[in-house]
């Protein structure tokens, strides 16, 4: 258990209102205090609540507004910046709990949910209806639906359902003195007031806690879906199919990029008999009644921009390789990675790059990318010394400078949180910061949430 | 000219920067302290710039900035709810100099333009590569970029497309005190820093003042389009129709319906061998090789629904009576119009309560609307005198109440503006509103832009 600080605030009314529910020591708050980035807690929180209902949630923010206590809100934790770990002598607000679907109107295509839905069990009961929820970032069996909507968060659907705002309709979100409101609406257009919806939507938790949310689903395709897998001895080339690809009349549903060196660590992971000697592989996946039309004319393409072999299969099996990079990755202990984004016309460009730096700093870099939308995720390997995570970040500076001279972005998907917050005035100048700020102090005038992190 | 205030303050930088595109009085200053809404300007301006460049929005606001000078902000003032109408000696900032398309980047699929550049002149630009700028507002042939972004114009492709946020991918935006800000990237995703592009998208100039954008192009669909059109002697069994359509695995382009007293009034203005004797219309239109299939379909799906008769086309032409809606309704004088949106499940109940709401107040009302996404236009026939306009609006506002009631919103595309200012708080609760008084102090906290309106 941590030291009282001198000024600790009285904690009687989260004991009052939360009982066994507001956790002050052990694994339980060791637990919430941390999530799946490369950093530590700020230190140790004065402890966690486990709200059931919004007015909980209310219940605590009043009290740490009040007190002037730090808030790390989480979902469970699946997040990649560091947004969501503990303050010292903060309060964690975990959101788990909040996990009821509580409508789903299938006229409208709508689903009402709390914060804490899995994005996975949504998907299963919407499929009763036909349909599904198209963010599908790499954590969908694990994250949450709020910690999807705070960190606006992208998957391997980006290409053709967009990212997590376009299917958020409307918004409930405690501020931070407590207060309830209610963005957005149930329509497909709405221009009443600001879009303040889009506003909390990718805030990483700086402006707000998002305690339920309204969200549009999409109607699963008819037929089955067709996968294509094409290898490339060149990254380059494959990244000029990408773009070709998206430039064609037919988008795919999925198009994802395994460079060769993370082609070798899945197959060394899991055997599956990828052509692990040396190919870059492109996959891409169509649905719909057109799939396999689709599929074999854009197989036809990556031969003509130099694909090696193409193969077509019905159903997902081969995107089952791009599933495993994550947990192949982190097999190796392969923690230094980041989530730049470029247009995707720089593709070739971005990886003649990364080639270039890979040289200077003589350090492998195994990329795997949303190639569709320009989302890369390069990763460094490192000895797992401070020394080699020290090396390995001065070689991700060098990629996400090389993404921002592109025309590119600092973070595609994962967001700032703590581990990009030094970077953020790579690319935003002082007007955007100022800006920022400006309305972070509006809303949070305290900053009790989630502060000096994301903006 | 107008007397001047015994503060007016003093324009000799305006006179010295601007020129001759700094106007004081004349025709010219009245057409521009106008927008085609119902509503008049609020005063006399004390005058009009005509900026061509950025830096000089920069000199027009820092001036009224430091004088507290309210600014109305206008692209080419076809806004219908009094969003650009000029303040009392106030000045009205014009951006329709600044109409340059900058760029057209093919591969990555976007346009840079400056904010005067008007909806079909960047389409023209843009077909040369096979591209189309989707936000269509009716407008489109005579409205701003810069006007359609700030009141995230809507259109007949919002079914397919979405609204204009969906294709605006960065912004530069001069705020009141005459700083630049850039917000979004160029990229597909993007997750650094607030969506500041999604707020001051439909923020109707009351944050700051859209410059220029970089907008995201559409391929335009290989083949001819398909269009074609549902007679119904019912209203509810159309809007029952649009349910089953929305909701069926082919998504139209473009999904309109006329009522019986439209097609009346649209036939009249311009015959055109209309069914007009007591026929609801469903105009419909689809795009890609299967533009025919789908039609035939869906032609299929309207009869099963109770139309009465249904033809298919090749190309536009049965488009054209939606088209023709608004200057028919205007060259009648038919001006009390409004704007709401509900839920696509709830279109037959709405349609059922504006027939209940036209006996009660034993007024023709006739309904133009964007049906696929769910987007009515209801006109109230009126009297030209103050109080057959007045009843009207009675009308009007029942409509609205009705909107809201069945889950929809006071506004789906037209914004706020002066017009729909005091029915802001039907929709918006004291936490909302709040919340965004929060934001727009922080933004502008002499409220000089476009103040007292949109929020």
């Amino acid at each position: 258990m941590h030291t009282q600080s001198p000024t600790a605030p009285p904690t009687s009314e989260l004991h009052q209102i939360f009982g066994a529910r507001f956790v002050t020591e052990g694994p339980e708050l060791d637990r919430v205090s941390r999530d799946e980035s490369r950093y530590q807690p700020q230190g140790i929180a004065l402890g966690a609540v486990f709200p059931e209902t919004t007015a909980e949630v209310c219940v605590a923010l009043r009290w740490a507004n009040q007190h002037g206590v730090q808030v790390s809100v989480r979902g469970t934790g699946t997040g990649l910046s560091g947004g969501a770990l503990a303050y010292d002598h903060g309060l964690v607000l975990s959101l788990e709990r909040m996990n009821q679907i509580v409508r789903i109107d299938p006229v409208n295509r709508l689903a009402d949910v709390q914060a804490g839905v899995i994005n996975a069990d949504l998907n299963q009961a919407a499929r009763e209806f036909g349909l599904f929820f198209a963010p599908d970032p790499a954590s969908a069996t694990t994250a949450s639906i709020g910690g999807n909507i705070a960190t606006n968060a992208g998957g391997l659907r980006c290409i053709s359902h967009g990212v997590t705002r376009d299917s958020v309709a409307a918004l409930e979100v405690v501020l931070a003195d407590g207060s309830i409101l209610h963005t957005g609406a149930r329509t497909l257009k709405n221009v009443v007031g600001l879009d303040l919806t889009s506003l909390f939507v990718g805030s990483e938790g700086t402006l707000g806690v998002i305690t339920s949310a309204t969200l549009r689903l999409q109607p699963i395709a008819a037929g089955t879906p067709y996968t294509f897998r094409a290898s490339f001895e060149s990254i380059e080339a494959a990244g000029r199919a990408v773009t070709a690809i998206v430039n064609s009349v037919q988008t795919p549903e999925v198009l994802e990029l395994l460079d060769a060196r993370s082609v070798e660590i899945i197959e060394a992971y899991k055997p599956s008999s990828l052509p692990a000697d040396g190919n870059n592989l492109l996959i891409g996946q169509f649905t719909g009644l057109q799939a396999e039309a689709m599929a074999q004319d854009t197989a036809q393409l990556c031969r003509e921009y130099g694909a090696a072999e193409v193969v077509i299969a019905e159903g997902d099996s081969l995107l089952e390789a791009r599933r495993l990079a994550n947990p192949a990755l982190s097999a190796q202990g392969l923690r230094v990675s980041c989530d730049v984004a470029v247009p995707v016309g720089q593709l070739a460009e971005v990886f003649r790059g990364i080639d270039r730096i890979s040289q200077n700093h003589g350090r492998t870099i195994s990329v795997v990318a949303h190639a569709g939308d320009g989302n890369l995720h390069p990763t460094v390997e490192a000895e797992d010394t401070a020394q080699g995570y020290a090396a390995a970040e001065l070689v991700i500076e060098d990629i996400t400078k090389l993404a921002l001279s592109l025309g590119g972005t600092i973070s595609g998907e994962h967001g700032i949180g703590l581990v990009k917050r030094d970077q953020l005035p790579w690319q935003l100048d002082d007007t955007a910061r100022r800006t920022h700020q400006l309305i972070k102090h509006a809303l949070d005038p305290k900053h009790i949430l989630t502060a000096r992190r994301g903006i």
